[in-house]
């Protein structure tokens, strides 16, 4: 997905609001958007929005000298995250239909998102369960099913902290023993890394590999090439969260895409309102999602 | 008002609204926000957003060779509010506290802003009007009375067109004979210059000048000798809208601003939520708005 006009306020208003994370000097954050002002003018806009916000984050860290800056924020998502965990692990086995059950709250998950919005609470957290409890999924379920059933291998490409422990609930009704789960290669929002996986204890029932890139997505010649055999090799890749979808909406591959829409560029692609939990098969496998 | 980095993504944001208002083609969109973001990495915090706002509607006027982009728009919102004139003039007539009511109104009105949001509908003017014949009203109406009970001569500026049509409202009550109404020097945004004051029959009771300036505001060491000479010897200066507010609140003068709230930091500079409605002596002559 190109980076449109659309998301330069939008990705300068994100950066305004990881310097304040990062660091408490009024001057640095005005250095940096000072930066990503400069060069923002020249950029390419044929790449995706997580190649932008990959680059405003190394410069964040740079200038700060603070590596993980959301780590104490993810810490306190994934404890918020993991207290629900055991009741809704309870609804889903005593669903007419688990894995649908698991799917929903799996994109549910997705609204702990520190890049599109750092003001949501638990409340909208709670909120968002129940929504998924009830409203209908948007998408290509019984494909998904079908590919899921089929699939000898699958590679799950986790997106954040706290959700991560959401995503473990349909990696438990995945057979794990073929899941392969792939966090980032390195920190950057509240994206989920190696750290976040064994918080929620998915290091004890998969394997997990990082995918040795510090995008928030998943930009694939800027990941590692053990990563991208991974990639290659998969029966089936789920693919959590916008990054992912911006970044692999038009990459080849038997995918299928699990995310809450969250703006209204992603909106006018998948044709669906901002809030809508999606799961869609990629136009690569199946050709409806446009680039 | 000093901008604020938070302002940044916000002007970004106006400026794509308004290239895309001023003409059809991307390129066009692209190459103005290039600029600006190109001279936004340079620009100076210490000016007020609306000097922001003024050179950008200038490079855009340039870029486009369109020298009004918003006539069209302006002459809709005239005429909308035109047509509920009638009616709320009845209503003031038949008020216990006339003025009170025709103050509200005109603040009111101050929803038809295209800097903030280009989004808003008739819709939503029918509801702000609703609710400011309720809704009580924030601020020093005692004082603003007793200063017009004083006041030789007024000077009322003008904020945007169509709120215009609820400005005459106000303005009837007032003894138009010591009024003189103050509209922008040149066209930027929607804001009302001479053409919109004439549009909504003002030029038959008030004097009418203008600013000399391009602002969206009133920046006065960028305004004429003309009107600066009226501002220093007026009794009383009426000032409407955010605009306004954002450019005076430190300067000198007996100063009564009416707007409503439409930005989280005027909020936090008023210390009142965004939508509230605004009648708010200078700290110039009473200390009370901080700057």
């Amino acid at each position: 997905m190109r980076t449109s006009l659309d998301c330069i306020p939008c990705i300068l208003r994100q950066t305004l609001d990881a310097a304040r994370l990062a660091s408490k000097n009024p001057t640095v954050h005005e250095n940096i958007l000072r930066d990503v002002l400069g060069w923002a003018g020249e950029m390419d806009l044929s790449q995706s929005p997580p190649a932008m916000a990959q680059r405003i984050h190394r410069r964040l860290r740079e200038i700060t000298g603070v590596d993980d800056p959301y780590r104490e924020t993810k810490d306190r998502q994934n404890f918020m995250a993991l207290e629900m965990i055991p009741s809704l692990r309870s609804t889903i086995e005593s669903a007419g239909d688990p894995l649908l059950l698991a799917a929903r709250l799996a994109i549910a998950g997705n609204v702990i998102d520190m890049g599109v919005n750092g003001n949501f609470t638990e409340a909208d957290v709670h909120q968002t369960i129940n929504r998924a409890l009830t409203e209908p999924l948007v998408g290509e379920y019984d494909e998904f099913r079908t590919a899921i059933a089929k699939a000898q291998s699958i590679l799950y490409l986790a997106d954040n902290a706290g959700e991560i422990a959401f995503d473990r609930l349909l990696i438990e009704k995945l057979s794990p023993e073929r899941v392969t789960l792939v966090v980032r290669g390195a920190p950057v929002i509240n994206d989920a890394t190696l750290a976040d996986a064994q918080a929620v204890g998915l290091d004890k029932i998969v394997e997990i590999i990082d995918n040795g890139s510090d995008a928030p997505g998943t930009i694939l010649s800027d990941c590692s090439q053990e990563f991208q055999h991974c990639y290659s090799d998969a029966d089936l890749i789920i693919a959590k969260g916008q990054g992912n979808f911006e970044t692999l909406n038009t990459e080849p591959g038997n995918l299928f895409f699990l995310f809450k829409v969250k703006c209204p560029l992603v909106a006018d692609l998948v044709k669906r309102p901002i809030g809508t939990q999606i799961l869609a098969q990629s136009r690569s496998s199946k050709n409806e999602l446009t680039n």
